[in-house]
């Protein structure tokens, strides 16, 4: 372990990229090594073990490899759709929107389920459209952090195998992975697709997917080849099997500095304190302090049914006459960073703040003390200010 | 400027990852910032203008995009071609067949002049096929790393102008862009592809991109949708150009410590000293001394004819009875990092030995005379090994 501390800096608090911890911007500045030299591959060869352990499964084939989260999009829709093949999307806010809309550019047909703004999509419906129709996957959004919506993946998941048993479950994890717990194999998961710079602790620039035995079978299975190069499957299987087997693979350059980030945050989640299950028992705690905070400050959330809240953010709405330039700015001055709305009809009406990651798992940093304190001083500032005005 | 330092380590003398920078390692450890902060989009905005430096061009439109440089292939195929195009592909190697590959991956229809291995594609010969059939456009590794072949980027260009100056110029720069000068406007190139980690100088996991005015027409022009999501222009230029213009724009997370990282990179590469021009010959000079040193020593090189001999990298032939495992461990053991080759047919006949980046710009390291005494003394052993054995 090293001594690096990394420079003074504003408290990051969007719903990611996330605050990173020392040890893992440390070997993000690793020396440059060569990504087949017997150093480096047990490295990665341990990524890929430790992202199964994260997701509590035994057999699923974890792909890791330089990209956002965006590119596991693409990943589902090359690999596993072929042109015409149905899809059920469950829309639960702008991330729904882009999944669906990369599904169309590979040529799947998708029908949605949406939800109402702060909701989830009905469980009802969505049992209504398998029975309707046959869908060769389900995809759906874990944490949608356009509207903080948590879509209950076990209770989807369950659905699916009641009235559909052969369609896919796909979960979008990109803002769940690491805060929400997901059992992959209990709960009969063919598909999680994340990134590196949210619930898992890393800089951002990883493309993080894991594929169950069904999904490596259904691309197996697919008649046309992949719609991809730099996504196939074909390319990556024998890569991934090979680091974990032990020996290097080539298709294309590895990230390897943040793969030793990755390995180093990963290695804290699975084998340090807290543990995994404390590590997810900590993002609740952390959401409903923040929640119950923003609460007594007399303010509405996203989602209206707290049922459907996400531990790893909080949504909120502005107050009446105030708007995003009267807080995120005063919230800046006191070295907190939080983010804006992003959902296309609704996204001046609130803001959002992230709680994942080394700012729950490590409460004596006192970061939701600081959140909330500067949340209370930037709105009564803001009140003020109208007053005066 | 800190005063950060890298863990010691061996040279890192492959054709990329290459050896980096501190600065640009001590950038890379960033502390975590938004991606659409004030703070964070002039460090993508000027990447995005030194990189158009580098290239010598004015007026094209950099993608700089979390990837591989592979990823630049699949942009290139899936923006530029449409099911059935014509491309004609100058192959020199194993690059030329991967890159082949990904563009029959998208439905181009692609025919290849093919190079003898060691060789560059004959002139003569791409004349004759871009009169014998219309090509959209004509792509070939600027410098092939499993051969260490350099193509003639500007007199290929030429010919393209000469025959068929409709079509467009992709150059597949991954292990030349940093260390081989290309005139990207004057030589009347029209896509420049390449990765992060080779004379750039930054860790792996950005795939950099340059697509000149007539390339963004073509794009524009096409009757079909791009056949991919995370890849497409579409979603990328305007967010190029947001940040360029100093807002920020989403479609995916940018990689936002390696952007870091580049740009700590690109402002030694582009402002400091060397500068730029001689850069590139100080490249010219290292490749020279250590393929003088090489032929001194008796072995054989790639490519037979020298004035194809790219100035990053040297491909060298094992001398008769000895093999990579006569070598590479005990360049190991005197801590410099080799790799073995890498073509096909061919891969157990040779070794490649990087000289890029700060290895050759910065010589007050030593590394060059460092790669060449471990060399003989390497070369020494096996032979005495073989003859007491």
């Amino acid at each position: 372990m090293s001594s690096f501390k990394q420079e003074p800096h504003k408290l990051l608090v969007i719903p990611g990229p996330i605050e990173v911890a020392d040890e893992v911007l440390y070997a993000n500045a690793h020396p440059s090594m060569s990504h087949m030299s017997a150093d480096f591959v047990p490295v990665l060869g341990d990524c890929i073990r430790m992202t199964r352990e994260v997701l509590y499964t035994t057999t699923a084939q974890p792909f890791i490899i330089a990209g956002s989260g965006t590119f596991g999009w693409d990943q589902v829709a090359a690999n596993l759709t072929e042109p015409g093949d149905s899809v059920l999307l469950l829309n639960s806010g702008y991330f729904g929107d882009n999944f669906t809309e990369c599904l169309r550019a590979y040529g799947a047909e998708v029908d949605e389920v949406r939800a109402n703004f702060g909701a989830a999509a009905d469980l009802g419906e969505v049992a209504k459209a398998l029975n309707a129709k046959k869908y060769k996957l389900l995809a759906f959004t874990h944490v949608d952090t356009s509207t903080g919506v948590l879509s209950d993946a076990k209770a989807i998941a369950e659905t699916v195998k009641r009235v559909s048993p052969d369609t896919l479950v796909v979960v979008d994890g990109v803002c769940s992975v690491g805060s929400e717990e997901i059992r992959f194999d209990a709960w009969g998961i063919d598909v999680v697709l994340t990134a590196s710079q949210k619930g898992l602790g890393t800089p951002p620039g990883l493309s993080i997917l894991v594929a169950g035995q069904r999904a490596i079978k259904a691309y197996e299975a697919r008649t046309r080849p992949v719609a991809s190069y730099y996504g196939s499957w074909k390319k990556w299987i024998p890569v991934m099997q090979a680091y974990e087997k032990g020996s290097a693979a080539y298709f294309a350059t590895p990230p390897v500095n943040l793969i030793y980030a990755y390995h180093a945050s990963l290695t804290q989640i699975t084998k340090g304190s807290p543990s995994l299950e404390e590590r997810f028992a900590l993002h609740r705690q952390a959401s409903k302090r923040v929640k119950d905070a923003v609460a007594a400050l007399g303010l509405k959330q996203l989602p209206f049914d707290s049922a459907f809240a996400a531990n790893g953010m909080t949504a909120v709405y502005f107050p009446e006459g105030i708007k995003a330039s009267d807080i995120v700015p005063r919230m800046l001055q006191k070295d907190v960073v939080i983010a804006g709305g992003i959902h296309k009809d609704h996204k001046d009406e609130y803001f959002r703040i992230g709680h994942m990651g080394i700012t729950v798992a490590n409460p004596e940093r006192g970061d939701i003390d600081k959140i909330i304190s500067a949340l209370k001083e930037s709105l009564a500032e803001a009140f003020a200010s109208k007053k005066s005005a």
